[in-house]
């Protein structure tokens, strides 16, 4: 048994009647009420990985995480992105599922000290810290396998539970227990500053508005065999990559605030693994719905992988998955000493520069 | 019927065994499943009421509410207080069980757009906008008599239900939703900035912690006849604003971040009428908690209000309730042109400079 939210609905699901799902797919539980559920990314910003940044940073991540670590992230992990300006990006991702705990770290653990500690005037390097932070009733997960924990699924007192909310077009929404009182509707345009933020040598935050979207779209393919690994990276991972470069080419246009494609990495080694993760920030739920439901890149991406799901049944090896949040009004990240396209800073409709 | 959150607790209740209330009391009931609830503080800082600023804020906050008006606040008081400085802050007050109406309502109203274009430069009065937004399971309620309904009580779709949870200390905690699963322990001690900040002429936020408490404490006698009048303005007042003296001047000390006595005024005329409320931040539960189980002066003003409501009964006409909420991450408020002791820019760890 597994505790969830459960309003009683007033806005209508989208599941068509009598919808049966082509494939099987599992959703998050939580063995006990959870109220605010937090992803937190600390990243550093670097010309390449032979910054001497790059040690120092990885020391610290690994003295804030794991056994031993006061109020250390229920699951964490070590990812990488080349970002539009070729920097580098190396971000410690971690998961709480307990707010308190994860402001004591914040606190307490070396590498958000590290980052509060840094003098954006004279540091070398660039830093960014974006926390994810809703209640339960604003995140939805789905998983194609219950085998394997991913991203928040990797927290002790969650397990993969079969649904049948899925393989129809608003499936995604009906899975959030808030939309079945609430349309999760962006109370208006995103507005975006007119002047390109300087942004250099400065800690600036910025801001998101009510009901923007996080996603983390995730696909393992660590343990496939070259059959299915072919398949992966010479049929649906360019059909994956062409969808997400229509959205990233079409920002302006679809509300996309931020695309990024990372690698995730060994967290010793910093090896890369056959797994990446897209993380993605959208103003509103519809821009990501309009796409899956209109756009031909989308149909290929979800026909391929029902289509092999079909094929190999159980002995399917490569594992697609996603978690979303549906954020609260003023979610703030910061970025010390980042060029002007990191994350959110040219995106925000304010910037604001923190002062200690 | 009435909604509720309720999370199968797994932190014991303070209540104790057997305990029967000595007076009864009402709290706060949802006619339908709710998420996030607001409370919006937005006010206008002068010398005195004869600053031209009063009759500009007047209009624009009579235009921002009230039938006719989209999204609009569906409940809203006009309040003052003085501050520390001697200068007058007068308070439009706005109630919202829809987040997406309040957040339509910031981008679209008369008195959050003039707010938003103020030029702190030189703009000749001071400005500042509190945004209270938790989810529901972070407040709690309660009131002394059902019949008239105060603070967010007055919002449609809200109906005041007795309850037995109240007259023991803890109560308040055992109160809010969230108390069952979660300690809503401050993440560490308050920290404060050293320097004095540099506010006039500026546009900033200043921020607040994970379970900072804000609570709006509310007193009404405006109905009283002489005999409840006399009693309340000569024996409980002066009770009660000794203890908020006491936590005024025990701030540091006491985690008290903020603490405004206001008076309800008539929307229309201006015209103080015989009902205040207290609003306090506090950086923690504990803070209250303590001050309510071992200090004098909570005990006198606890003592004489359960004292009057046994003699009078149901012709108690005095009444005395409160809303609390219990704050997430990140919670920042915004002031413009407010001197240093306006809010929380005394108190918080960072400040925030806000570039357009």
């Amino acid at each position: 048994m597994t505790w969830t939210i459960d309003y009683p609905r007033r806005i209508a699901e989208r599941r068509p009647e009598g919808h049966a799902p082509r494939a099987p797919r599992w959703t998050l539980g939580f063995d006990q009420p959870t109220s605010l559920v937090t992803s937190d990314y600390l990243a550093l910003q670097v010309e390449d990985m032979s910054d001497p940044a790059v040690g120092k940073f990885v020391e610290l991540a690994g003295k804030s995480r794991g056994r031993g670590t006061d109020h250390g992230p229920q699951a964490h992990e070590m990812l990488t992105y080349r970002d539009s300006l070729g920097m580098t990006n190396l971000i410690a991702l971690g998961y709480w599922l307990d707010a308190t705990e994860h402001a004591r770290w914040l606190q307490s653990a070396a590498l958000p000290r590290w980052f509060d500690a840094l003098d954006p005037a004279t540091v070398t390097c660039g830093a960014w810290h974006e926390v994810v932070q809703v209640p339960l009733d604003r995140m939805e997960t789905v998983y194609s396998d219950p085998d394997r924990p991913f991203g928040m699924a990797a927290c002790e007192g969650t397990r993969r539970v079969p649904t049948t909310t899925n393989g129809y077009y608003g499936a995604a929404r009906d899975r959030f227990p808030v939309s079945a009182i609430d349309r999760l509707e962006a109370p208006g345009s995103h507005r975006q500053r007119n002047a390109p933020p300087n942004t250099l040598g400065r800690r600036l935050r910025a801001e998101v508005g009510l009901n923007a979207i996080v996603i983390r779209s995730g696909q393992y393919w660590q343990e496939s065999d070259s059959e299915q690994r072919e398949d992966y990276e010479q049929e649906l991972q360019p059909k994956l990559m062409a969808g997400m470069g229509y959205l990233k080419e079409h920002a302006g246009l679809e509300d996309v605030l931020s695309l990024r494609v990372m690698t995730s990495l060994d967290e010793e080694t910093l090896a890369p693994r056959r797994e990446t993760s897209v993380l993605g920030h959208f103003a509103r739920l519809g821009t990501l719905e309009n796409w899956a439901e209109s756009h031909a890149t989308h149909a290929a991406i979800f026909e391929h992988a029902i289509r092999k799901k079909q094929e190999y049944g159980d002995a399917r090896s490569v594992v697609t998955w996603h978690e979303v949040f549906a954020l609260q009004s003023s979610t703030t990240y910061e970025y010390v000493n980042c060029h002007g396209q990191t994350g959110l800073l040219s995106c925000s409709p304010v910037l604001l520069s923190v002062e200690r």
